[in-house]
């Protein structure tokens, strides 16, 4: 344990690529940025930060935390991870881990021994290459305390790069997981040669059932109209910079399973959370198809054209009082 | 006024793209369909449906009438239209009147005499194009009468088109008229050179502003969770056939607005609505700033490059509450 600088310093524990790009938000936005990752070679190009394989040089003393890591690395980083005591999480990962079924939030509150309330998560329409170009974009800034997150984000707030404050933190977690399960299943239908329409479509039903289990959580459903629901799961179903929905465009093209998983410039977040995400929604009693869909394809060898035949034939006829859930 | 027949046969209205495509599934689905066009010319390739440019030839003794006119068109063509007393009016036709701010259904139910809860408002992601060729697509059909709707939607279902049941009425009339000016503001955005996230930003605060518009007038906020609000949005903001999106596109490339309406294929619906639209949430207290900065530079000559700082500039932090209008 160490002592909080009088400084705002900030470390960023992870240099993948929207670790890189969010260090020189930061950056920007005037911090001093001091940047982890496992190999060096991951380190380099960045810049005007202070960059190490040290884990106790780059966080200790740090008051802001940013956790950048892939969902399955963080319980073992995070659980040597010499974290100021007091110190804000802002928690970039997104993911269900596998075995808990805990979200990201609180697998770092779990492992830092920390109040959830230390955890700001943010999640937005955030293509990393387009923020690197200084395209405008916007993000969720989620954290139970809400004078938390009104102190942390001002960090990451540039001319290009806007957050916005919520106390939802639950809805911004379940957007941040289950969209990239839904691009997985919206780019298998676009590799499939399913154009607009039924994209469109496809993304309602996806935002529905997203929806559905963050109130079954206990979210707000006016999170998912908001940028951490609806513009995220946007961006990441129509861009082929989203590793989810190349990952599903592939196997719609007819590329197998394996294959597809090879050819990945990195972790298919949207693949390796399907089945937790459709678990948590069984405990719930929640009604998710399109994660079953994708789930089967990804761990039980199911076929794309079964997927697509699945995903297609469920439409049914429904009253207005059910038509949100589309 | 003409007597219903036992059979049901169906009218169509006008002859554009979507009425077109609207009338094959119909006779898809096994509906004997008539179609009226202003002009013999705009009824060439109809196979195995009846044509006329006579009103009453195709109208009378019909049960059904699908009306597909531009909403500039609806009240001079239906304030003729011998509809049979009891039939049922589907309406595809899109916007608001610009003198009496009346949306179509209601403009329908005032020229052609009959209640609103005869109309049928059809919404949905459903560019015709890809209709035409089969592609996967549903759409709500919603009316005051939740029986008339379910009566009426088989002749209109089929094995790649499925409609769904809504009563909400005013909330699909709202999505089916402001994304089409949302469409012009992304589609400016995209020609000025945004992408993904800037885009997504922008849909999602476009889809705030319809449902801050649509509760106003008594719509229900799930409506704009569904097909007929971001299911429809995505659509039209997201593909270079939509003519909203493209009319906002080649403004945001530098086109003159004079040129952009010039080498439009057909009326720029969210254009022409824009006005309306404001006009309509001034008078309740609605604000809806992707909208004025549409009629902006539709009707008072500001620049997409005004609209671009004006739309991305405007962005502000608020707290969780607010979220759902960011």
């Amino acid at each position: 344990m160490c002592a909080v600088d009088s400084e705002v310093e900030v470390a960023v524990v992870g240099a993948g690529a929207w670790g890189r790009v969010f260090s020189s938000l930061m950056l920007q936005a005037g911090a001093e940025v001091s940047v982890w990752a496992r190999r060096r070679e991951s380190l380099s190009g960045l810049a005007g930060m202070h960059v190490s394989t040290d884990l106790n040089e780059v966080v200790c003393g740090k008051s802001v935390v940013v956790v950048a890591l892939p969902s399955a690395a963080v319980r073992e980083v995070c659980s040597r991870l010499p974290l100021a005591s007091g110190a804000s999480v802002v928690s970039l990962s997104k993911g269900l881990e596998a075995e808990t079924n805990l979200f990201m939030g609180d697998v770092l509150a779990q492992t830092l021994h920390i109040s959830p309330s230390q955890v700001v998560v943010v999640s937005g329409p955030n293509l990393s290459a387009e923020i690197a170009e200084g395209q405008p974009s916007g993000a969720v800034a989620a954290c139970l305390d809400l004078q938390r997150a009104q102190e942390v984000s001002p960090l990451f707030s540039t001319h290009s790069f806007r957050p916005y404050l919520s106390t939802d933190v639950i809805g911004a977690e379940v957007g941040g997981v289950v969209k990239n399960v839904i691009a997985v299943a919206v780019g298998a239908a676009a590799g499939m040669g399913y154009q607009t329409n039924t994209r469109a479509m496809l993304i309602t039903r996806g935002l529905a059932e997203m929806a559905r289990l963050g109130k079954a959580l206990g979210a707000q459903e006016a999170t998912f109209l908001g940028l951490a629901g609806v513009g995220d799961l946007i961006a990441t179903c129509s861009s082929p910079k989203s590793r989810n929905f190349t990952f599903g465009f592939n196997m719609g093209s007819g590329m197998k399973r394996e294959e597809a998983f090879s050819v990945s410039a990195g972790v298919v977040e949207g693949a390796r959370s399907a089945r937790a995400v459709l678990e948590l929604a069984g405990q719930k009693g929640v009604e998710m198809p399109i994660t079953a869909a994708v789930a089967k394809v990804v761990f039980q060898g199911g076929t794309v054209e079964e997927m697509g035949e699945y995903l297609m034939g469920r439409a049914r006829k429904m009253d207005g009082v059910d038509i949100k859930f589309v």
